[in-house]
């Protein structure tokens, strides 16, 4: 549990039982750590999300069903499952029109006061646990919700294999977008960069994409000019599809200014709360700037199925892993920046 | 012509001859002033758009045809006309994909240096001119050009008759996207946002649509927030639809914040070269923001059926006429923001 | 209820009770007869859709609220309102990307064995049920769901203010289609077609529009070709959109052949289980033909709405009005195609 | 030349000259035989296409650039190149809305009484010659015509990674459209149906897909209900995305009803004029029928992309080669289906 900023406590509390009908209870295995709750860690809230209770963290976790309601078909005790951290209200506008990401009544893990997943049993409704197949790891399972973070936004951008595709950050979700365009969209011209070396390694290791760029004194525009050039874009006058998943604000005006006419820009997760944006740019070239949030089940059914296809390898992807009492080194090791994605197993 | 910013000259040319295929000649008898004259008037430049020798202003224009090349079917000689004052390519990318108003080798009148219709005769192809019926004047044939550009941002707006829509700037542009929104998309609720208030009392007696703005001391998000209590959007969250028609960025934060959940932004028109915006908002709710540039032909011909069926009178819009002779005399008022729309006759 | 084909039988039974958190129990005051009701009570089928036990009909209902479970906030008792007459389970994949009306767990009035609306008490879920504003009427109220279907099929079209529109069948549902794009979609050519001169009449003189379809010893292509000629949309190749409200395979026909390019063909509403369709007709013009089914959230609040602004107004619709107790004799002159929409009060 | 059904003759005419401005000169080197030449060959006629004058047949071509009109730029004397077989007008409202291929002053080769590209010189408007990199053969190159058709029919189908598609006919068109959906858009989904074993052969070997249809004695809905069993697809209600690709009536209907709620039918290429269908699945399912016809120039770039990338080898395809003299030969053997691609060289 976060009580306050940097300072965890562990609790023992009575174990969620499947009282209601679609209830499925789910002993946690596996945890990744996400840029959000190192956030929540270090600083105790993002935006309006403040954590003002001890709240438990976690939301990328998969685990092994332990109980069932009496009406979930989709799973049964024994199989090993990952979780979607979500459970919308189904009944309001959004969720009636297929948009439960933005269901108001949402309860989501670890935004407080909902406590997360980081924790030995996690209760969840039937449709948001998603069995995983013989091939694919529990730790690999905890990485479907990075990965469908992903998938979401590269649904929305609207990229098919025709596109050319610029990522700007090769965290662990810019990476996965340009997994996914590459690998799952079948996109052959997809640029990925950034200006940390170990993480371009990764990528230029695992995705065979990646590019270093070196920004001193040179405005967005310059920038965006040669990567336009060094893609052999410049008949095209850029990009058709560019994500920014750094939310850095210099990022998001390379990633706009490097887009032809009528291209995407996808903001994908967040950092500064306002940005500076070339409107003229976005303007002559009807650009379209979309932002996206979490995703859809639509999205965590893709995330598993690429896994299960063996067409995304996420088993690189996991370069620290600590058990549950270690919980602090996990975050403190995330929070450095240190290798790409950090797992904590347990609890026992 | 334009020599220079507040200069302009007179000057006698040979006519232009229907010497081409689709040539198409139209004595020009009606021209609006556009913001953009206006401002190439004053200040020599838009953005890279810069007026480095003497032009012909002038891009809203209607007329007589009075020769025609021998492949012209669609209008003779005689015939009253407006004109879409561009001359694509055909055969690049863009054309090709029915986006011509992105054709990089576009001959778009009065974009230096390419003369603008503010002359005696004036040469177009004959796809870009349209036969006005008896029923529709040629002075508000001029208009279509306005209404088109209108037009082009309601359709990238997706919006529908079911669209909650807001719109920001009540001059000639916000007007009419209101207007096409009301009258046209049949949307029953629509807000036109303004600070002068002559303009308002124009919209309200012609529309029934205004708001006053008083923003003073105020946040964006909170103006935002008045605007949709006021339109009774509470419970959906704000305006599916939103337009920026004044250029000027805190407008375009407070039509940024009025947005719904997957609500549209449209910057209609151009000012500021950055602006800030609420990149967070966009996220959390996934907000697409779009630019618009010009129009394509689906759009004056829309224009032209609107104002041919009734469904758009333009004539009160016109509230300033001048001969050819008095272009100085139109141009200053034009600049001082008297009235809606001015419009200069002739030459003759 | 209906026992078999033709014959009624009253019954008394208990009344449900809002014994779940969003049950809504209704007094049902007014009930329209739609076509699937008459031709159960004809035939005791639509399809797969068998009658084989006693079933309780009617669908197309409004009344009155008489008790809510505790989280019902959309109505509360004493509440006039409108009835959407199926629940979904929710949860399905169909649920979650908001489509429930293909949900295979749907529970739908009067689809055997579960009953209608032709009852005392109603118990319906609380996002279906949606207030009447003052200026409604119970028997207006329920229209909205003809209007829904109706609604449902205008927004599958994509149908926009500039279409051009074909409607065959000038019964309830063809009428409201029409009446829906003239006067919400704002698209100013819109011709209905019908051979019951009666019909026509109606719409001649509620909608303005109205065609006699004369066919004898035509093709469909010819009778095509002359309703785009009538239209003044030879031009154009034809309509932009058609609707096919009469299940008849002529008239599927006719709607294709009288498409342009990339047009939209709709089937709404069922009649023969197998057409034939000109599908070189569909190959070369590349047309869409899309089938519609029912109605999801948006098209109820929209029907709702349309009624509540004064939009649609559907009182002349109305013309025959039966008590309960009169409900053969209701069902009989619907069959017999008397009038436009039969609606059946009470019971009290 | 075709004279008349089954009768060619050898002709030898001026050879053209690049007279305008874009004219692009090309000395034809291979042509695929296509089921339409065949088919006028044949039969004299394809619908209202009538074979009423002498006409050089061929419209899947590629050769080398002789000459080039002064305002040519993106080839050069000497390119290898392929030809997109038909000029638009460039000015109706189908080319300005970026759909030439509906454009009715289409100049289309082969299409009585427009000549074809069997010749030795053949002239083209350059927009429509592209640029074949070293990598891809002139043998190749012809095919990117029908890779187009299968390009067009896949985009238009909207189908993407996450689809799951049946494709009926394992002909040259049927097959490409599977090895587009598998290789370029990532499906991982894809059957591939015939009832020819050979046919099938090929596409085992060389897609690793494929499926032997027996239908004798079966509904077309039982073979779907089969086909879905098969593919795994039980839980889904059927594919998400199918085509047929060979005009045989009972085929249409087997893909119609494979589909799922919402599922996506594409006619490809003709055979029947008039097909009877399963309107009420089509409804219940709320699915959309689209016809494709030839292909915009985005089509032919994306074919010849994947040509150029390698991500598509349709050398296995052609497996039979002629001489021009041969021509007649070749044209029998395309008339008793052997093998997969018929290409004639020449003529020298």
């Amino acid at each position: 549990m976060l009580e306050e900023p940097l300072k965890f406590k562990y609790e023992t509390r009575p174990a969620p039982t499947a009282e209601n009908d679609f209830d499925v209870i789910v002993q946690v295995k596996a945890t990744g750590i996400c840029g959000s709750d190192v956030h929540f860690w270090t600083h105790g809230r993002i935006y309006d999300l403040i954590v003002d209770s001890p709240v438990v963290l976690g939301h990328e976790s998969a685990g092994i069903v332990t109980a069932v309601g009496p009406r979930v078909k989709n799973v049964q005790v024994g199989d090993r499952v990952c979780i979607e951290p979500g459970r919308p209200c189904y009944r309001c506008n959004d969720c009636l029109s297929g948009q439960y990401n933005h269901c108001q009544n949402m309860v989501f893990a670890a935004v407080c006061p909902v406590d997360g997943t980081l924790c030995k049993y996690f209760k969840v409704d039937s449709p948001f646990v998603y069995k995983l197949p013989e091939s694919v790891s529990l730790e690999e399972g905890a990485v479907a919700e990075p990965i469908s973070v992903a998938a979401h936004a590269c649904r929305l951008s609207g990229a098919t294999h025709n596109s050319t595709c610029l990522v700007l950050g090769a965290g662990p979700v810019g990476y996965l977008i340009a997994a996914l365009l590459k690998k799952a969209y079948g996109a052959t011209n997809v640029v990925l960069v950034d200006v940390n070396e170990e993480r371009l390694r990764f990528s230029r290791e695992h995705l065979g994409v990646a590019t270093y760029l070196s920004v001193k004194g040179k405005s967005a525009a310059d920038v965006a000019k040669e990567l336009v050039a060094q893609a052999g874009l410049e008949d095209e006058r850029g990009f058709s599809v560019s994500f920014d998943a750094t939310g850095v604000e210099f990022c998001g005006q390379v990633a706009l200014n490097a887009l032809r006419s009528r291209g995407t820009f996808m903001q994908v997760g967040m950092g500064a709360d306002m940005i500076s944006v070339p409107i003229s740019v976005i303007c002559m070239r009807e650009i379209k700037v979309i932002g996206c949030f979490r995703y859809n089940q639509g999205d965590f059914k893709e995330s598993v199925k690429l896994l299960a296809d063996g067409i995304l390898d996420v088993k690189p992807l996991i370069t620290s892993k600590y058990a549950f009492s270690e919980a602090e080194a996990a975050f403190e090791a995330s929070r450095r920046g240190i290798g790409m994605k950090t797992v904590i197993y347990g609890p026992e």
